[in-house]
């Protein structure tokens, strides 16, 4: 024993058994249908990227939690593993923009890794999700990524319980234009972005403390992100405040549209709401903002968030490529679903909804040509490898969520029949091999 | 500019942009769909493992290839990245057997890095994509294992233009028991290995020089190797010459077991096919072995090998757990279905195949509610985000293999109608908005 390597996943890293990947799989293959229907392309970059490549001119904050990678032999490391999965779209559209041609509409899925101090919900190894439209600054690219975000939570099995927020960047910063504020837009976004966190006085001090800003400017920029009402209203009372200031204006102007296209093109009302306090941490956004919130679990956070952009690439090109874009978090939606016992986090621990038995181990070719023919059709169907009695082999089959066991042994195989039992109504049939196909996909619920 | 950073890969690494890797989608959701069929559930572990677990107690030639990881702040590189996904997938088992149970059935699939010289296909992050079945010894997982293999080159497009190759060890143990040079298994096989690269005379050579066997005696491992013909004249050869060795015959026996399991399963003449001289490299493998050729890319190598082994985690856990599987070259699949021509490698760099044209900026709430209506359908559909001439949105539509462009201007759109043209015949048709999906449907080839 004292041999044995202890078998364990490193702090911060985690296995997915099927209970856990059985879901996420189900989320991966549902936002890749979405996002795939309207037309975005997927694409995949390396894990490993050179390091001025993640870290840019500056390094900063992202230098302490980027891994860096290097071969046995090196003696430097001049590679890191990317960190998300917009630093290296932006080197991947760079490199390769000009052959692919614009506008290029791209979703890339996969994991990426932070050197971070794991903790409640927090990992060092986690998935990203994300869709981008570049090289268009047409306000139809923004009205389709709140159409795919829709589409995707009515996808995930959420159709009436989600709620996507927006903003414009534009009329938050026509506000502050027009209070004499504009250069001090980053701090106090940041700050504004802290509002259902650490409530109204604390952001009031914070933008005192951190951007300069008296208590009574402070209290209009909260005013109008706390703006409540119907899209109509809300948009409305912004344009009586501060349509005069052009930003303003322009911002409200796609808004409007985007709420207008959304319900010309079937959105159901309520799905969509304009948020003036959404504004998203980053200096990076410029147009329009996205949260995504699950109405039964508003508490844990946006589960979708993205927006628009002036430029991807600026580290990396000269050519100017604005964009728009979101990113599903996989994690954080995974936690919500499985405490809202979402029906796809059923605990099931195969894909497999049939078993065949193992009566006697010289039937195997015959037990296999009735389930390749139920596979065909669609049915997953395991064969018990071992020819033990068949307790166990319930047993087995029960523990894993398997809903029907095919049996047969020489006397069924002889009249040409299959026994069928159904291990949760305990129940059990007999039906002829010619017909089982039909009597098991009618047996199997939904 | 000199302020840029230069976008690029890697040496060994790249890029997938979306007409490589719409194929490898497509390639690995077809593996996904048979491993599931057969009720192999998915897992996932972490891209870094400890040192210890990926180098195991000796380190040895691995040790060369891993990857160091580490966080920023650290001194010592405590990480490695994954070489393979059956060192991670031998922990995983040791980890949670008891809690999952046996037998067990996995398929997993990501990337690995190895820290080799990149070279021709040769590349330091690649895509494996395996399946096992774990803690039985029945024959009945070997048989499966074979058939997973059959209906995955179907479904991947191959259907009777491939051949999985299979051997057994126990045939080769007992032949060289029978010669009495048990002992000398592991070079030898090693030597046999490289049959189809280096040939009869350096095969002889190379037993000879590193296992010390005599010329007389290497030529009947090979004449045993070389056995051609039908899989029962082959069988029935070995039987009648090495019959008399136990070990030998119960190789037999299993291999006789697969070969008429498979064909009452219903796997076509000629798919599976006996062949001696296939025992794959390494001393790990102890019963059932695979491999697989496409038959009109033979050159390539073998793109699904596998076997049977005794004990998957014994440098974790002493409890024993054979098994058997194989991986899927993924990598190595797709360089020959390009050298191939295969149909799923047609250049397209999206997955829509229909593009509502943007003939004015103020109907796009009415373009999406076309394009929604055919998503729902399963019909991919872009909407050109700019209200630019129609000769560029062509254009864009032709360069990335789109079929369909739908055009509705105010006209149009007030009668009701939406022109559609097909890129490829260049033939339009007006049809009424009531049964564009079905128009849409019927035009789309296959």
């Amino acid at each position: 024993v004292a041999d044995l390597v202890p078998p364990r996943t490193l702090s911060g890293f985690r296995d997915y058994p099927p209970d856990r990947m059985i879901p996420r799989e189900r989320v991966l293959e549902t936002a890749r249908r979405v996002y795939r229907s309207y037309g975005f392309a997927p694409i995949d970059t390396p894990a490993c990227e050179a390091l001025d490549v993640l870290l840019g001119k500056g390094g900063g904050e992202n230098d302490r939690l980027v891994y860096r990678v290097k071969s046995a032999k090196s003696e430097v490391e001049e590679m890191g593993l990317r960190f998300d999965l917009t630093v290296p779209f932006a080197r991947f559209s760079a490199q390769h923009v000009n052959q692919l041609g614009t506008p290029f509409k791209r979703y890339a899925m996969g994991p990426v890794w932070r050197g971070e101090r794991p903790g409640h919900g927090r990992f060092r190894e986690f998935w990203q999700c994300d869709f981008d439209t570049i090289g268009t600054t047409s306000n139809a690219a923004d009205i389709e990524t709140a159409l795919v975000i829709c589409d995707l939570f009515d996808g995930l099995g959420f159709g009436g319980k989600f709620e996507v927020r927006i903003n414009n960047r534009l009329v938050l910063n026509g506000l502050l234009d027009s209070l004499g504020l504009a250069d001090k837009s980053v701090p106090l976004l940041r700050s504004l972005d802290k509002l259902p966190k650490i409530g109204r006085e604390k952001v009031i001090e914070e933008m005192g403390r951190e951007a300069g800003v008296s208590a009574p400017q402070a209290e209009k920029v909260l005013a109008l992100a706390g703006t409540t009402g119907s899209n109509t209203v809300v948009l409305d009372q912004v344009e009586r405040v501060y349509g005069s200031n052009a930003t303003s204006a322009d911002g409200v102007a796609k808004l409007r549209e985007l709420i207008a296209a959304c319900a010309a093109a079937g959105i159901p009302d309520g799905r969509i709401k304009i948020d003036l306090s959404i504004c998203r941490g980053l200096d990076y956004y410029t147009g329009t903002i996205y949260e995504t919130f699950l109405t039964e679990k508003e508490d844990i956070g946006s589960v979708c968030s993205g927006g628009r952009y002036d430029n991807l690439a600026s580290v990396y090109t000269k050519q100017v490529l604005p964009g728009v874009g979101a990113s599903l978090g996989v994690d954080r939606l995974l936690a919500a679903m499985e405490e809202l016992q979402h029906p796809w986090l059923n605990g099931a621990t195969t894909p497999a909804r049939v078993i065949v038995l193992n009566f006697d181990a010289k039937f195997v070719g015959q037990y296999q040509k009735a389930a390749r023919e139920l596979r065909a059709a669609g049915v997953g169907v395991e064969v018990y490898p071992d020819a033990k009695k068949l307790g166990p082999q319930f047993q087995y089959a029960e523990k894993r969520g398997i809903r029907l066991a095919l049996i047969a042994g020489e006397d069924e195989l002889n009249r040409g029949v299959w026994k069928v039992k159904d291990l949760v109504r305990r129940e059990e049939i007999e039906v002829p091999v010619s017909t089982l196909v039909g009597s098991v996909k009618a047996l199997l619920p939904e």
